[in-house]
């Protein structure tokens, strides 16, 4: 038996996703920018895929802009953004949880003369609104705030971060990371106050290689990658028609069937939880319920290292993640996230990540916990003293 | 019939490069990142597709990165450079017919401080290796030179190009836009003194989407898109396996049969240009046989509006281009490279361009031929006075 608990690193792709990825590459392969007819087919598709993923967010379908994925569209919304506004101020805002996509952009930032005020986060992640709302300032042009914590699957309160830091300051623009959040769960930016929002194509069953930036069309923000003029002028490079078309038809499913989808992933947390109380010495690091996303869990396993653990379920076709699959750092085995949920070294060490898609069965979560409580009294044998 | 003469635009995928898309988006479809069996697994495909591509040009694996396209590689190509040595100088050469994807990167650096000498071009589109020496100054820090003009076919002498501005200046980095040459011909960046090199996978039958940037080991980078590190930090986001994998193999092919491909598309060239010449008032704008690139012509039709005889031909199942596909401005029927070429007017507003594949048909030439030979004294009726 195999059981994919890796689910928040890479998704395989949607037979739908496939098949237009295919007809794509073959068939209606044409350049959206040539002038004749297999060019303004493969426009169509386009067209298509951005209206689909325009109506899951109730926005308009000129403020979806394709990207390479959801590292390039935080990378572009942080930098085209900051750059755009530098008249406004160089102060910007984010938090200590972010992932590396939206951290390192901000580094580069603060060596280009920006200000990057980090806020801290409790025990279960969280952001305060109200120290957000303190830490604006006159000079503040943005915020960064991720939507889903890609370890814990911590909720943040981006609508209200973003209420109260626009009721200081309504200029200030707001970027949301929603890497983890898309497809799991119903995002409205612009009820929620979200002026710029990341996702990304293979989290949803959709292709590599292709994720969207939303922009709001009042937002200033100047394009990253610069040529052709594709995309209204915001995102020169031959249009990836095939995964723009792949994306669309993920998204459109993703949402479609979105409150089973919610319910089933739901199900399987608390079944995982529960499973998990009942083993000797696990900590589970991840909130209950609806308190936190439907398809994280993490839990910590004291006196055994994570690595250990994740190979020792390997063998057994069982596929999780330590820490965040989505750095490609493998030395570094503990998480910078969980550095800042304070967790006891014996907990950072041994800290796993289980995954959830709206494709995860029952068994697969039965088989993991079956296998952990065969593991976790042998390998903890071998535990340092 | 259908006669796609429009490769240079675009191209439908191979079949194998479909199965291993296909493959790698369904079944072996980790994350290269994950620390299990299937981000092991996916990693294979990465290294695979780089061995691959450096084969060709008898590179080092590592020299190899993979972005999301041509445009992404022009663009991180110029300003990654021109940012890591800019302590050695701010100064830029370049030539009046690169591309937008190297143009507006150049227009950029432009607005950070940077000073680009644009070289001009003869009448065949060719620049003047002494007159690129002669531009090169102390604080002059790199040259940028496409390989095969993108409207023309031009062959620019990029090899005598980096000698002669070596000579003059042996640090200056020599950036080679091979967008449209990369698959069309042997290409060895070591012997030609090709620091980087900008290849795109849509051009020769692989997927969109993705590209790759060839960055000799000692040169002086910056990364241009931050987070997680993958590709040893220089490219982060989670990798394009299938992308990668499908470029890997489009490259692999295209080198395989090099020899026969050029053979039969110098014959699809030769007999295109013949038929031209014997139609009535058409001035054939690229050089005949080795001159210039195998798989372009650019003709100028006096008489027709280009976009006319496009839409003509599109009727009858014929695709060419008018200008450069590749930019998105469909409003601008003048093609900014043909204007440095000095044509009169009505040849400028007149020119299609022809462009195979290894996979073009000389039915499909023929065809052309036979409709351009019936459609143009029709066209020229309406011939405004």
């Amino acid at each position: 038996m195999e059981a994919y608990l890796d689910n928040s690193a890479t998704t395989p792709c949607l037979e739908s996703v496939r098949d237009i990825v295919v007809k794509t590459m073959m068939v209606d392969y044409g350049n959206p920018s040539s002038r004749h007819q297999k060019g303004v087919e493969a426009e169509h598709y386009l067209k298509d895929a951005r209206e689909k993923i325009a109506a899951t967010l109730k926005v308009k379908e000129k403020e979806i802009f394709f990207t390479s994925g959801g590292t390039e569209s935080n990378n572009w919304a942080l930098t085209g953004t900051a750059f755009a506004n530098r008249r406004a101020g160089c102060h910007i805002i984010t938090t200590a949880v972010e992932h590396a996509a939206v951290r390192m952009p901000l580094r580069f930032l603060e060596d280009q003369g920006f200000e990057v005020t980090v806020l801290p986060v409790d025990g279960t992640g969280h952001v305060d609104p109200q120290q957000a709302a303190e830490a604006v300032r006159e000079d503040t042009i943005l915020v960064s705030v991720m939507l889903v914590n890609n370890e814990v699957g911590t909720l943040e309160p981006v609508e209200e971060i973003s209420r109260r830091v626009k009721e200081k300051k309504p200029s200030v623009l707001f970027h949301v990371d929603a890497i983890q959040a898309y497809g799991k769960m119903r995002i409205l930016p612009k009820r929620m106050g979200i002026d710029l929002m990341s996702v990304s194509g293979h989290k949803i069953h959709g292709p590599k290689g292709i994720g969207f930036l939303y922009v709001n069309e009042k937002v200033k923000i100047h394009p990253m990658i610069l040529g052709g003029g594709q995309q209204q002028g915001m995102r020169s490079g031959t249009d990836n028609v095939p995964g723009a078309a792949g994306l669309g038809v993920a998204a459109w499913e993703a949402y479609q069937n979105l409150d089973q989808a919610r319910e089933h992933m739901f199900l399987l947390k608390d079944r995982l939880m529960r499973g998990l109380a009942n083993l000797p010495e696990v900590h589970v690091i991840s909130e209950e319920g609806e308190k936190s996303a439907p398809h994280i869990v993490s839990a910590a396993f004291p006196g055994v290292r994570s690595e250990v653990l994740l190979h020792a379920l390997e063998e057994r076709g069982i596929y999780v993640s330590s820490g965040s699959a989505c750095s490609s750092n493998k030395k570094s085995a503990v998480s910078s996230v969980l550095e800042e949920l304070h967790l006891k070294p014996a907990l950072l060490e041994s800290t796993l990540r289980f995954s959830f898609s709206p494709f995860t069965r029952e068994e697969e979560i039965d088989y993991c916990l079956e296998n952990l409580g065969e593991l976790l009294p042998v390998l903890r044998r071998y535990r340092r003293r």
